[in-house]
């Protein structure tokens, strides 16, 4: 809300722009034109029409007999406060992206499309392009377009270089496919997906650890992890998309899927479960990465803790009949991702218990 | 990040929770709990399932036949700001609908669903709760189905009692109904819909005339409104949508449509002109209401910034031809809503200028 050098004075009354209010349309109006080619390199061919209009277009896939279209809404979280930090605001996009088009793969569907919100306190035009080329880079990890955006210059609400990001998903699987948990069983196997880090969750306890109780800035080697503390809290977000989706389209009789966020392994996967379900998950049958277990002790969190906040090296599951176990991990190997069985359903209420 | 009191505290080491690093994941979970009957009240046929999974499930209405899909999002800005020193937050839930279905309803668009975007710094449930009840009667208006949406806690972005709020639209409009202005000539009229305030643009100007400049507080009431700067200013933006698609079903002509958002009329009406195409429109043609005028004179803001900041009470355009501007009057005035004939549509680049 400062007045700006330059900016119109009259004698007497001093006229009031919108400039001098604190909002710079025209520094808004370069931010987006800088944004489209990022935009127009993830199109698909169900967009329709260009940038610029008052909403995006898209259609349906022709192969799509009866669609049902699944949305999904998420933000990065405070996540974004060691971007702000670490002056590195190019991979927070690719969150972004990640915890939407996750959450609707969750049901089996394949993402169209993606539309971001960015509130920001002063258009920087170098933030919100790079905050954009990540959401860009995203979308085309998840094969989905970025159709439609909206930067809200805030001043008041966010201090100078710094934003929050809300991401919007979009995408669409043939009904009788549509993945719900409704045909989970007892004695189906989890199988764990590995995480490329904390993603986007529990980085209000993992920002008191590092920062307030070790003192350590984002420029610190930690021998540990064999990185700094920005480079390990900052990777992105792993997009399952791909290789679950060639799951899927391989015929994996794939029963539920959990996308572990807020809440961790404890919270989501019984939102998956159906009534009468439980799952057991065996602690040691996976490894968890040493950033979780240097979080753990550095803040002496008791596990229960550690398994309700974050991933701990698990970022997504499958919920499969156990016979198709040791073609899921290799499938998956193949796409590069870890997997490993991490338990299975037992009769029981909607819940996780640990052994 | 207070430590709250009651919290567990061992000897020694204290250990963190997720919930003493100023994230509560109950109060959230209370909250989220208290906003699904809202949500459900919005449904419609085409939702399936239910709150609660990790996307909300929708489909196409079955008339369509070649459906195209058109998604917008925006949020509702400084307005915010007033809703905080009001301390009443059952209204921007509207305006956050409105900004993005009315975008939606540019393209000739009926919205389907909706889902919202609240970061917060604490989740105070009863402010949440309010947000919420105000998107789901902003959905009721619109005829769409609340079928998600995330509340973020994020201690450190956001100042105790305040929020930033994203909301998505998705519509269908069958392909050969999509209005993208491609049909505008020269000779169409400009028929401009009444709006019912300052809608969600120009707060941050506003705010200033009116808290600093003016030094007035929310409960002030000014004569020339009848009313108090908070009930004037926390008006809710009108929703276009019901008695828009009645014209556009009755077969009314439409070649285009532009939402007067941020930009105001100048900003606006151009993006929605073919090449070729400018705007004239007659100052004067229509009458700006009170609010705008007083503004204008406390701030001594120039007419030419008025234009580009306000709606100056057009708050929506169509473009139509000439003949059908009777028609389209009268079928507004049935459904409440003011429209005045403001200009017409000459050679030029797109561009408006004012007479």
């Amino acid at each position: 809300m400062s007045h700006r050098p330059g900016a119109p004075r009259r004698a007497g009354v001093q006229r009031l722009t919108y400039r001098l209010s604190g909002v710079d349309l025209a520094a808004g109006d370069a931010a987006v034109r800088r944004l489209a080619p990022w935009a127009r390199a993830t199109y698909r061919p169900e967009v329709l029409g260009d940038i610029g209009g008052f909403g995006g277009f898209f259609r349906i896939p022709p192969a799509y007999r009866q669609p049902v279209l699944v949305a999904g809404t998420d933000g990065v979280g405070s996540k974004l406060r060691v971007a702000f930090l670490a002056g590195r605001h190019d991979t927070v996009g690719i969150d972004l992206v990640a915890m939407s088009v996750n959450d609707v793969l969750v049901h089996g569907a394949e993402p169209l499309v993606f539309l971001d919100y960015i509130g920001i306190g002063r258009v920087e035009p170098r933030i919100v392009a790079a905050v954009v080329r990540g959401v860009a880079a995203g979308c085309r990890q998840a094969g989905c377009a970025l159709i439609g955006g909206e930067t809200a210059e805030l001043p008041d609400f966010y201090a100078p270089g710094e934003y929050d990001l809300a991401g919007f998903a979009v995408g669409v699987v043939e009904r009788r496919r549509l993945v719900t948990g409704r045909r989970v069983r007892p004695g189906d196997a989890l199988v764990g997906l590995a995480s490329s880090g904390l993603h986007s969750n529990g980085y209000s306890l993992a920002r008191k650890v590092v920062f307030e109780r070790l003192g350590l800035t984002v420029k610190d080697r930690v021998p540990e992890l064999g990185t700094t503390v920005g480079r390990a809290l900052l990777a992105p977000t792993r997009i399952y998309v791909r290789p679950v989706l060639a799951l899927l389209r391989a015929g994996v009789p794939v029963h539920a899927m959990a996308h572990v966020t807020g809440g961790g392994l404890t919270g989501n996967v019984p939102r998956v479960l159906p009534p009468g379900c439980a799952a057991v998950i065996r602690r040691g049958s996976w490894p968890v990465p040493p950033l979780f277990r240097w979080l753990q002790a550095a803040g002496a969190i008791a596990e229960r803790e550690m398994l309700r906040v974050f991933n701990m090296g698990v970022g997504f599951v499958l919920i499969v009949p156990p016979r198709a176990v040791p073609g899921v991990r290799r499938a998956l190997a193949r796409s590069g991702i870890a997997a490993w069985p991490i338990g299975e359903v037992r009769r029981g209420r909607r819940a996780v218990a640990y052994r």
